[in-house]
């Protein structure tokens, strides 16, 4: 692995670039982006170059898709147009079910690998770029491989976990969807409230409340069946909640502690 | 004030304490707590000294429970039997009406002023104590009151907010109790998915999840109606967020943030 680029050179695109540097990689990075995103990149010192897509498609030797869910959709066709004999793509989705069935339609399925960084943070763009954000973090790869990507991946931190797409989806659908949507239907029902009486536990169960609609579109429209199906769940749990508040809720909140211990020691702890 | 007895040393009475302390309080403070206690506070530098609950009654210029809820109202008559003539007794449960009512049948009205300091760790007890735990956190008193106490709540940085204690319970209903159980519900049905697929998002979002149901019983159970509104109103928000995954959630996305904006410029920026 000698030639990277990345298309989309935001927060994920960008922190890849600047993790693959402080582990060691001396190759070249070139990113695809906007000319305005382009020399952001370029005076962070995140890449190298530019370079456009069907170029970087034939060029590279991996081409990390670093955008929200539509926009790889619709590049898939045009990589796929364009690919070279020995380009790995890989990308950094939120939900892979689409999109790998979208690149086994254009391109040959060694070429492909599907990827899930679950990483990230408020701020956005390049200039938030940092190269640990995947220390430690779970990055989902849609199955095994031994291309040289996967070594880089381990290098700069990241902890892999293979999931078949539709697997990833279920499941995401509980660990990452399901937790957006609570912390921003609380933060409606809790509008209009005197939020001067809110504490630290309401501030911290509303962060995910500031994400960005534009991000989440893409994910909702792409996995709608399982985060219905985890919603639904959820809701159940809240009725359960409710009967429960004048017998007692022990059990609940000993599950749910039980539950947040042993999320804390695979995710935290590496 | 020259005499203050804080029953309950624990994290919050301890806190207190200690903040007293720091912002030039050169009185006397005395525990009234369990032997094992009273020595982990000693040893902490938190007390001068012991005393029973009878006496630190007459003794106190102000007597501050910091204790559980039910802990709370099982002393209000023994406090109000010996009660001296200028006491003060004020208190840290997180739910005001029963414990209000429950003052003014054993006390006369001017002597008890109910408080919430909506200030809180996981890590609790005496050992824990911490002087800065009310610095720009929302102190609520259930009435107007021009006692000395107050200017002392001020001085070690707390933010009064006077709420009466219907209020301030229907309030809080949803600004922490609604907060706690939907971690709780949360943490219960994304138990059993992969957690290796959890990220930062849900670790923040089931960290309340953490908390001791010994404390939350008593909360519960004083506080019922409000919850189970606060519960209703946000299943109805859940509800219309599935019926949305489709065609689209901007709006909700929306008011969620502005949610989150309008909380933290209060809380955090004091």
């Amino acid at each position: 692995m000698k030639r990277v680029a990345i298309a989309g050179v935001g927060l994920i695109g960008g922190s890849f670039a600047l993790a693959l540097r402080r582990a060691g990689f001396d190759g070249e990075i070139r990113g695809v982006s906007s000319a305005s995103t382009i020399a952001v990149a370029m005076e962070h010192r995140i890449i190298d170059g530019a370079m456009e897509l069907e170029e970087a498609s034939r060029w590279a030797d991996v081409l990390f898709l670093a955008q929200p869910i539509r926009r790889i959709l619709a590049m898939l066709p045009v990589i796929g147009a364009s690919i070279g004999p020995s380009t790995l793509v890989t990308d950094a989705g939120s939900t892979k079910r689409a999109i790998c069935e979208e690149a086994a339609r254009v391109m040959p399925p060694e070429q492909f690998l599907g990827g899930h960084p679950m990483a990230g943070k408020e701020s956005r763009g390049a200039a938030s770029a940092d190269p640990s954000l995947f220390r430690g973090r779970t990055w989902v790869i849609t199955r095994e491989s031994g291309h040289p990507l996967v070594d880089w991946l381990r290098r700069i931190g990241a902890n892999l976990l293979v999931l078949d797409p539709e697997t990833h989806d279920r499941t995401v659908a509980y660990t990452s969807h399901l937790p957006q949507l609570t912390s921003t239907a609380l933060a409606c029902t809790v509008d209009g409230a005197d939020l001067r009486a809110g504490g630290p536990g309401l501030i911290d169960m509303t962060r995910l409340a500031l994400s960005s609609y534009e991000m989440w579109e893409d994910i909702l429209a792409t996995n709608a069946d399982a985060i219905d199906g985890a919603l639904r769940e959820e809701i159940a749990r809240l009725e359960s909640l409710r009967s429960g508040l004048r017998s007692g809720l022990r059990e609940e909140f000993e599950k749910g502690a039980g539950m947040r211990k042993r999320l804390v020691r695979p995710v935290e702890l590496g």
